[in-house]
């Protein structure tokens, strides 16, 4: 429930098989055109990287007694190859190899499915944005009323965040995505003189990057990775609860799609609950308890860890799985959202003014500086709350504001569209800048 | 890998149905028994509530939809239910008194599960302690030989901790496992004035706890669970943590028992790796990560959480997945252990009798004052260091030490046997109370 | 920020070193009594543990080199106590074992301020509950309107949760604060036969609980202490959390207490934030991180850990400090919280009697089966929304309705007050608890 | 204990004052360049923004009546402010932009300071990858023997881990570091059509980067930092983990350096503590806390968080203070670094020359393939251990070895220093790309 098809594809037990024989495949054919190992080898090894071919649920008991599933798979793997090539199987690469590199595959295709996904979540927020630069809204901080901000600029701080995160998943994928190969402890010693070569080559074959060295205990890429979702995740998390907070009843802005069937209570005749919101927020809580699983497990000991690594083997799907659960929601929510412009018009009145408050503080201050003016408008704040008056009656009949402003400039000071600062200018360098991103 | 076959079953997507139908089925019951719907209805709808008669697959893809699994349930319910009966199916009863006193039944299993391997595990580290009460071996704190220990008393460790959790999980059996039944907002509204009867009805039916009031966003029992297993999961790595560092091929002093395909290496073919250590710790690495995110999940929103809730889904019964791998990795090491007394002696005696120095003060102390004695022994660990000697050597030379020990003191001062002070004690201590708990 | 006056005290540098020195003084005491050193040395060393004596800044400085403050503090010890006493200073103890004990007896004082703090937050809730019991609002799931409640249920579940919190740390302070003794590798060697003596000696001075054997490395109950404090704040998070939900400026159900200088802003005059609820909610999010670090601090190695039981030392006491934090705040809020109940009935009529949806389900449900009912009701819940009429109007023109209910009936089926099932049953269970734990 | 002296001052409470205050000067510099404050204003507030003007401890208590610092500060600074300038102080500006533009600039403060601490790590860890290249030991996968590595090749691996620790940095450093500025809203409504002017003066005048829009809520720059801090601090720990383990009794390769009054026991005489291992490893565990609550943190409300933001400005600096803890920890065991060769080479020989198994699977393939020579080895290991001899002996005495090996086969295929394939190559390129990021 809290991921996407796929996502639960990427990561399925089936592709994490596949992705280990194409590590095999891969270097077979390495080393074939590093002269190491026979051509015909080269070939008739990856000839039977298929995991069609192997029987999973042998494969998966064996992986447990073996405490790794890169061994059994090995055995299989020889067992499946015939003749003279058979020796040549899994040649100077040690279990760690194969399992770091396939995850580094699933890595990949995970990332590639983000990227693609918060895409599609930018393009939404984008229509958004545009749609709305000029649809006023209640701006509430600490979850009180603050000032009027637009719909439109609530959506492309929507756009923005799904920016960076676009930038920094394609910097994690350019960067963080290296090939293992090291043997049994990171030198390569049954390749000889070889290892650097074959390792380039293999890096070649995958189109991954090389590393300056192994890293079977140096793990900073696969929490890179790892956190670099977790920074996703919680970021959809803020705009699913957002979302939710605006479907509030009392608030009633905006209202994730209605479907048959969703959304409803086995109770409760009248509900329409924001359900992508909510999953998206506990995709999002599950993947922060794997980012910080992977973040720990970094202290690995030696040349490879007892415990560090093997935790990796869950947490780093898991946070691929929950984070692409947390990005659908997000895209289901604002592709879907329901917009309810006359509600949000109607709770920016709702405080009779008050939310001006600023504005009208402002208006004043060139005439009696900003503290006095603070003070005066704090004022007749309390006395608009008292009495149950609007902020620009109470205002218009002070003394202290009639000495400075006319009653047009009290009503400009007063209006939502007017106090909009750079609202628009924001607006429009998110949207370019998402633009940017979504060229490349 | 992380987990036991009994833990997996227990939290099965099909478990997990059958444990919401035992609740709908013990409402109807419950309900009937109060007189609020026919007795006959009672028996049609709780004969239905069988796992079986439920299409699963169509079920999860509602589930999605609906964003709760407990609505489309109670709908095939509903269809499955005929006649009259049909109409009272989960009366007054709202989809998260279902899914909560489904988990509640499934955690009582769990917890029911975990005793059991613990008490395993405790059976086998007081066989262990009290065979080795008297086996010597080196005591090591921050990694540096520091005192003589047995092997008994590092045992009677294990044997204590399992006690301790042993007690804490019974406590949290006792106190935590309440009955969800509140109803839409937790007033049981639709049951009028006998909703606390039904509520009592209901958890007697379940052999659960009564709560003071629905707990829906109340999760501190949930949160009680999950961190008491956090703690049997790291009480556990502690313990494997231990087996592994003295399985390093310097120290040597036990080793996992050996299988048929367990432990190897694929390119190393001396290799005996510390699987079920290995194993042990990733399973606690992964279960404190789903504790992390159960107790921050505790805050939750009004009436029915917007995230919270729903990540517990997942949370919790990870928690008792890897707690499981946790403790069954431990459960298999203490079983089969092998240990190597020769090698626990050879250890002892490596540093040239160094480890001896605080016997070799305290036999000094009361002559000179254990601060002299303490500087005194010091130098004399030094001057053996450096030149290579025994310390009992060093000792035998050294005026100051001639001049208020004899001979046979400094030998008798040097023999680790002689210096366990109470530890045998302890070892009893910790096999009595483990008793004490077994026999419950 | 994030904590209270007193639990800063208790976990002051000062009162730190006190603790320490209440050890040693324990420890010369209890030694004495066992005619293990000379009575004289016992008041001789007891007399001088008095932080005043020692010079904080110059301790702290060495006790970075040496790692750990214990040793430095011992040898400052050892230098004020004259003539034949000082030589029986720290007499068979380790470094751990003051640190350890130190800490068990601030937990104590920790323990002893949250039970005080809690049983406040519970009296000022147990008042509004009894104050509320009739007073009907709102109740909200997954941030919709659901049913109506009484803010006293409301209330009584702030009472239950703090209930439930004030008997864990009961059991907790009774089981989990034991004394820390057993020389440099757990075993008492120093003391030969007489350890056992000494350790409950030891323990009586202290009024601390005796452990089975020495706990260096067997860290539960300090995590069950930090989570134990960790499910406290995180509960005061949730009341904080609905507070502030319940302050927003479209719902302004309740407000924190007005005082001059708090909850403003620098450039809104209008502002009112909820500032307790926002420390509260902090100092909740700060704890959890400190219980995480413990929780995952107890995989220690052999007889004394490298890093996780250092990492205590901070994290242990963060985990006191934000605790209290959290729960000053919500001490802060439930004892000034100001309660709008027009407000409240107003929310409860703003969405045109929707609210009372399942009501009508059920009065209807007797005679066409929940099924049915629930169909009907829907359908009228939509027809209400879509033409802006109320629910009540919708339903009595309605023919499925009127062949079945009167109009009185459909009256009462929509009044929240008729509609509150259990609701006082429940509180007044909640303050029947609270009261029972608050006279213990 | 956990962190260094420049961190603390970086992140003390007298800095963070100072850091706010350079915002307020840059403001009103900013806002006089661009015509919107009189250019006397503009000085006249820049000169007051002094922390030593300040009563920090009057600041403090305001800050928590208020809950937040930056409301008092900005009425303090008013009042310092004299004439006509007084009105301009904070103009356009609201609380948030203050404290977390101040807090940006801590973090590239801090940002500095790891930077310059992990290229002196990185420069000490070249040293001895340099010197050791050829320095052969064991090297150890799950803490068990597995193939030679060299000590440089490990040196290596922390020259390389910290080269891309020091990229990320400079990265965070130059993409995360943006101004904060956006007004009550993030609409910069009080600046009118000058908003984006002043920004970017702003971030001109602090040398930061411009947002595309205010990020009050947006917080992922915030949770890159935290996590890149996170990932620095696990990769320490890592290091320092290997050194502890490396500095067993048993083991001895390596030593923290020796100093006066440095990891002595107060009890054990002889004893030679891994305190520095020991504080890196518990500095690291604290970081982690501290980054699991920033990264939790993101999910805030609307434009100001209720309780997200407020827990950042305990756990980023808590974040960046034990960050340095662990780096310092790294620093001082690196470059105080005592190795013992001798030891490594008696250990690599220490097991009978099991170690150099996988050579002599590799020398035996090529005649008789990868599978028989892997069985082939795997027996005489067993034979070899079973008899107590060595692998050379018994493998020189085997018919199946014998023939297709002569003896001086199995001699070179035995030693360690002719089985280390790409070590040399591995550590060239380490230090190659350490010495590329050192000179930026």
């Amino acid at each position: 429930m809290f991921t996407t098809k796929e996502m639960s594809s990427i990561f399925s037990g089936e592709a994490r098989v596949q992705r280990m024989l194409d590590f095999e495949a891969a270097l077979a054919r390495a080393e074939a055109r590093a002269g190491i190992i026979p051509e015909q080898a080269g070939r008739a090894i990856a000839d039977k990287c298929r995991v069609k071919l192997f029987d999973l649920s042998r494969l998966n008991e064996q992986a447990e007694l073996a405490g790794v599933i890169s061994i059994p798979l090995v055995r299989m793997l020889t067992e499946l190859v015939e003749g003279e090539a058979r020796g040549f199987v899994h040649w100077g690469a040690t279990s760690q190899d194969v399992l770091d590199t396939g995850m580094v595959l699933q890595a990949r295709d995970g990332l590639d499915s983000l990227i693609g996904q918060l895409l599609e979540v930018g393009s939404a927020c984008a229509l958004l944005a545009d749609r709305h630069r000029r649809t006023p809204m209640v701006g509430r901080t600490l979850l009180q009323h603050a000032l009027p901000i637009t719909f439109g600029l609530k959506s492309a701080h929507w756009v923005a965040t799904t920016t960076r995160q676009l930038r920094r998943l394609h910097e994690v994928r350019s960067r963080s995505l290296a090939v293992q190969f090291g043997g049994a402890a990171g030198t390569l010693a049954a390749l000889g003189v070889d290892g650097v070569k074959v390792l380039e080559l293999l890096a070649d074959e995958l189109d991954l990057g090389i590393p300056e060295l192994p890293w079977h205990t140096d793990r900073d890429r696969v929490a890179e990775i790892a956190t670099s979702l977790g920074i996703v995740a919680a970021g959809m998390a803020k705009i699913a609860g957002d979302v939710a907070l605006l479907m509030q009843t009392e608030i009633g802005e905006v209202s994730e799609e209605a479907a048959a069937g969703k959304g409803g209570s086995s109770s409760l005749p009248q509900k329409r609950n924001p359900v992508d919101s909510t999953s998206a927020i506990a995709s999002a809580k599950l993947a922060l308890g794997a980012v910080d699983v992977v973040l720990s497990s970094m202290v690995q000991e030696h040349e490879r860890a007892v415990g560090g690594w093997q935790a990796e083997w869950v947490a780093l799907p898991h946070t691929f799985l929950f984070t692409a659960g947390a990005v659908g929601g997000v895209r289901t929510i604002v592709r879907g959202l329901e917009v309810d412009s006359d509600r949000m018009r109607a709770n920016l009145d709702m405080a009779g003014g008050q939310i001006m408050a600023e504005a009208l503080t402002m208006a004043l201050a060139p005439h009696v500086g900003r503290g006095d003016a603070y003070r005066v408008v704090a004022d007749l704040c309390r006395r608009a709350a008292r009495e149950g008056r609007e902020l620009g009656a109470v205002a218009a009949g002070d003394g202290r504001i009639g000495a400075v402003l006319s009653p047009e400039d009290i009503e400009r000071a007063l209006d939502p569209l007017a106090y909009l600062g750079s609202t628009e200018a924001f607006i429009q360098k998110a949207l370019d800048d998402f633009n940017e991103v979504a060229r490349v």
